[in-house]
């Protein structure tokens, strides 16, 4: 099994509803510092999993729809509860539409599982892994 | 798949016995900065796979039981080669044990498989994963 | 000279005023990794700088003042556009002002200068360092 | 499953061949740090996955064949596209082949499969994992 | 002392004049990840050493000039030898000259002194510090 | 002021005496990751600081007459309270020594002052820096 890995970052502000949340029930931020992990059985022709530009592109245009804003405030995560493991998924399930809507290019429909992971902090971090096209029946995050 | 991970770390002393470890017959140390990583298909209905305080509670304590110590004169692994593969198979049981105590409180017996990883320096770690319940018989490490 | 540094962490909600922070401008959040290290010539009679348990447990009680909090509407920080340099200023005045009450005890009085580092993201930090006692007068930030 | 990971490092030139690759097309290098993650279900009567020396030898041997080159005019790559994805299928093949002529010691041949992952910068990597023997067989990469 | 810092990297190719330089005397790469950090007493008005987002964007510039190029073909470094610790210079000078020509805003005439660091592997790095404007009259690198 | 810094780590045990260091009283152990920077004003005719293939050899020999040793039964550290500082400054006079015997190189006599850290976990760290020459007289720590 092949990957490729990408690391960029977002840094939002939100609030968590829950009492296991203790503190981080207030409202608060975080930087994530994300990883995404592009899996797939052999190269393609070029010797590549995907096209890493692209790859890295993507992954930036994702985080761009949440970096510095307050996801309590956002319209597209009303009702999600926006843990660490919650954006990890969700996350997962947006670049796995970009992939359907051949964003990554043709040869992004060869990726056969992703993984993402979300550094919260130095000592935390939490991820989200599965195949692509998992995503499109039955997620509870992504509605649009 | 969801997983969390926590890093905490230990400082201990020890030796290993057998000829393939050369120098680190002699008595030395190592800090060992160790992460967790608690694995389950679906997250609770708060969208965590475990309450990540009382995850870094549980590991702080099961490093406690060996922080600032000698191991080889520490009577719960009396007979152990303390290598840092056996230690990260003993942390997973450890652990293991304590979920099975509930003290990962009730969405801890959710957690299907861990990861245990000790980085002994920035050029070398050693881990272990399995199942939880994976421990329950025939771990060679775990007697209590 | 001698230094030690420890590491620690928050998690802070805000947003900056002026044109120059772009999107910063709205509500967002970052977790800052925060490293402070303290300097002095000599080492005390047990070989230290600081007693490292104790400056950990300053750091730790400095950051809980702000951790899981919107500095928007922290009383403490009213009027302060809370950059990642302000913050460093400000985390710095604090642990000056605590080692004036003798909370690093008395060996504290002996740390001539502190840096403070605020890690953002994997891709920006920045830093204050200073004489301690520095803060004592002009400081435009630390009032009470 | 328990595994031992070793860090070492090599820094090559090379030029990829593809529009995908862009500005990469033209002569450049890069520094690799290689991390492999060796695995295997038990441990020996040691207790540890391989000898750690032996490993870290055996890596720093198979990265020295390619350490201060231009990979475009070494003869055992002619005709490959060096990706970090073909370099990190290389040095796994040439680890297995290793492996194969006992150059870890006996207990190598217990490896079951093995990891390599080379970092490229601070925000890209790329991995190659396989059982060990899958190379014996059908590898496009290795010919001597 | 205020200093805030930023990182990028580049990937280049070059050969190492000298028996000192051993094997680097063929030719071989580098990635660069480059850490520079700006420094000065006081904020501005707004509360920052420089506007991070042009600073992120003058250090990109900076090192696209080198970026995914053989250096010892590149006109503008003809006659250097070029080890990290001169291409940190180089990277020095050509961020000063950038500020002389107020690409950093009308702020960046404040900074005072600059760090320009480049970790080479995970294990070596070098660095150049100094004053700006230092580089004004002879810099033995900088010719353009 | 240029730089270049090396990293190398040790393995040992040890314990600490007076109250202050609480369960580090014990015997232990810690895993130093060791960064030594060497400064100096101008580069030499090759355009380095130091050869640094000499410079990682003579930190590794300096470090390998500590590494897999317990600290408290070595002549050579007879009456010392071996803190992470103390061992900071401790490498430090020996470099400094091995410099002046010219294991450098003739270039490490150009070499002004020297840091070493010593990074004993994720969270702490200590080091020393001082002008090499400074250890000649009056250092605490070094009698050889």
């Amino acid at each position: 099994m092949y990957s490729v890995s990408v690391r960029d970052h977002m840094m939002i502000a939100h609030s968590l509803r829950g009492d296991v949340f203790g503190p981080a029930q207030r409202l608060h931020g975080a930087t994530y510092v994300v990883d995404v992990e592009f899996r797939r059985r052999d190269l393609d022709e070029s010797g590549i999993v995907v096209d890493i530009g692209r790859a890295t592109e993507l992954v930036h245009a994702v985080l761009a729809g949440m970096n510095y804003r307050n996801l309590d405030e956002e319209p597209s995560l009303k009702g999600l509860n926006t843990t660490t493991e919650v954006l990890a998924r969700l996350i997962f399930d947006r670049i796995g539409a970009a992939i359907r809507r051949d964003e990554l290019g043709p040869g992004g429909r060869a990726v056969e599982t992703i993984r993402v992971t979300l550094h919260e902090s130095h000592v935390a971090s939490a991820a989200f892994e599965g195949r692509v096209g998992e995503h499109i029946r039955g997620s509870e995050f992504e509605f649009a």
